[in-house]
């Protein structure tokens, strides 16, 4: 099999935050009018687009092209959870490597504040949801279960919070520009012991794009292009059977694929954005994506080395922790970062000599412990 | 570039009607066991799934998926109005065409019938919508206009309902089993002036599904796989700014790029199923898709042309009108009828010696004149 090439040629977000007034199309054109911008194209060049969205309903894609005045193109919808927007990336992706377009726009939006309670209730089939088994609760059994297995602290898991707001006061695109310490993610809100509130993410609005260009045109439009070495989206088995909720098999799994895609090695990332909906969580995806050994989450973060300045800085955005997580968009938001990055564009958040980036999601049904979606792409320049 | 031909090899589908009872995700499971047992494919030689859904909500597949103990894959929920379906449909056909599996399922489902009425109200953002002009208006605006551009009657419309609904009585998979009359349609309840009932699709519940196969392995599970010689997804224009709502501008263009691809004619189309949403919108679709010139769409039906036995017949399943319509499902179980007839398996409906067939699915924005998207597949043996 030939397959093409693809890279990307330009992105864009809107700052993240919280947006009542703002209908989900307007967030949307403000991401894709800054990609299509950066990627230096006209709307007529573009072949298709995706959109990732959770909670928006009915074409929501096509209602919001038509508010940039792109028409007449493949537009897909695509909702996976947390992983809609590397979803949307992935098949704006295919569709370039299958040689059905040129060019393709992948973007996500989400409008959080606006939802109505009743909207993020859990389904009538979600038993475990209607009894209280929500992510936050979710989070900390699952949590609860890491801290006594391996011996990690409470203060190694407030570091990730801390160092991610850390991170999110140098972006501008964030949602939370004030910095905080340990003692203050220990001494929030209790929210399902033993998470706290500056432990989770907050609720946010806003849309990310991205503008994906075969590789062999990339050039015509760009100084540097980004490589797609690895674009994977992969669901899971139902993990609590397999014995262990500390490891992520699912996220395991999805890297290793790309891993073995992109011919790179953990070992050979120098920058990642994962998926740190709840601040534990960021732990254990470095033990799945390799970045340390199984149960040395909490020292990997003790040794600064996912710290900006360190081996390998994870959520120099500052995360879904600090720069919001508007579902949809999450995904092509870390990626449009990683993008920044490895252009030697992040002003005071760059990571020097940014050459390969990781982008991780996972998302899933409402237990947290069941299927869901994991999205693994991996950029070089 | 050099792309992988894909066949369908399997497919399946629930009996179409009202399952209050019955979960969406079982309506899934039933069409899928259906298709995975009639490709004759193990659970293991499935590499991605993508789902179709509209008002389902959150990693639907993945929880459909589960029921059938298929996990551990790549899976897409597509949301594209009327057109999730096929559009899954496109997104599994694609991702086998680009060599990442060899085989692939696609499905759709929909539960109508458990919908809260808030759910099909039009969102806050559509003024049109909520003014009054739901689908029910859009298209008695529509066909108004139709009757009276082209001297189309009463009568040839309700000709269609009659149509459709004979041969839903051939159908095993179909919602309604009665035959009706000219008269019935006209005299049954006034909906939106001049649509009356019997002109409008139903409310129902149900799923379908597809296995798809690169074409040089089909031959391993199949005896008679159906080869897919196009597959287009388009998004529209502003229809209304080009000055003739009785022509559907998409139904045409996406119609042209497929005829295009599959090196076919509308004139080599032995049995074609296309949204009838609404009894005059099967009229207008002949035209657009070149069974007949513009304005001709009612001596077309009443020349018997597109009844079954007629030169192109037209909706032998019984179409939306007849069958049903669970949204989600539509699509692809068009693409089903379509299997079945070029195998020759389609009974008392059976269009004899059909060897090419094409599948026509449209939908969008609530006021119907804007965006939305369409499907046409072209499938031969």
């Amino acid at each position: 099999m030939i397959m093409r090439e693809v890279s990307i040629i330009g992105v864009g977000s809107t700052v993240f935050g919280k947006y009542k007034e703002t209908a989900a199309e307007e967030l949307g054109r403000q991401a894709i009018e800054a990609a299509l911008k950066d990627a230096n194209v006209r709307h007529k060049d573009i072949g298709m687009a995706a959109c990732g969205n959770v909670y928006g309903g009915f074409c929501l894609a096509q209602s919001t092209l038509m508010e940039v005045g792109l028409a007449g193109i493949e537009m897909i919808n695509v909702e996976n959870a947390c992983v809609s927007g590397s979803s949307a990336f992935g098949l704006a992706h295919r569709a370039i490597a299958v040689g059905d377009y040129d060019i393709a726009l992948a973007f996500g939006l989400e409008k959080m504040t606006s939802l109505a309670p009743a909207q993020l209730a859990p389904a009538d089939t979600d038993l475990d949801g209607r009894m209280g088994l929500l992510f936050p609760a979710v989070f900390a059994l699952i949590m609860r279960r890491y801290l006594e297995k391996y011996g990690v602290t409470m203060e190694q898991v407030a570091k990730v919070s801390v160092k991610n707001r850390h991170n999110g006061c140098l972006n501008p695109y964030g949602q939370y520009k004030d910095e905080i310490t340990v003692q203050d993610v220990l001494e929030s809100r209790m929210i399902s012991d033993p998470v706290t509130m500056l432990q989770c993410c907050p609720n946010t609005d806003g849309a990310a794009a991205a503008v994906l260009c075969a590789a062999d045109l990339a050039d015509k439009y760009c100084d540097k292009p980004v490589s797609v070495a690895a674009s994977v989206i992969c669901s899971g088995d139902y993990n609590h059977r397999q014995g262990d909720i500390t490891f992520s098999d699912l996220t395991h799994k999805t890297a290793r694929i790309a891993y073995e895609k992109a011919g790179l090695g953990p070992e050979e990332i120098d920058v990642c954005e994962l998926h740190d909906a709840f601040a534990s969580n960021e732990l254990m995806h470095y033990e799945e994506l390799g970045f340390c050994g199984v149960g040395e989450g909490g020292q990997l973060i003790d040794s600064g080395a996912t710290a900006l300045g360190g081996k390998i800085p994870v959520n120099v955005s500052g995360g879904l922790l600090s720069k919001g997580h508007p579902l949809g968009a999450s995904g092509v938001a870390q990626l449009a970062e990683i993008v920044w990055q490895l252009r030697g564009e992040a002003g005071e958040r760059q990571v020097e000599g940014a050459r390969v980036g990781l982008a991780h999601m996972l998302g899933g049904a409402v237990t947290g412990l069941e299927a869901g979606s994991c999205g693994v792409h991996i950029l070089k320049i």
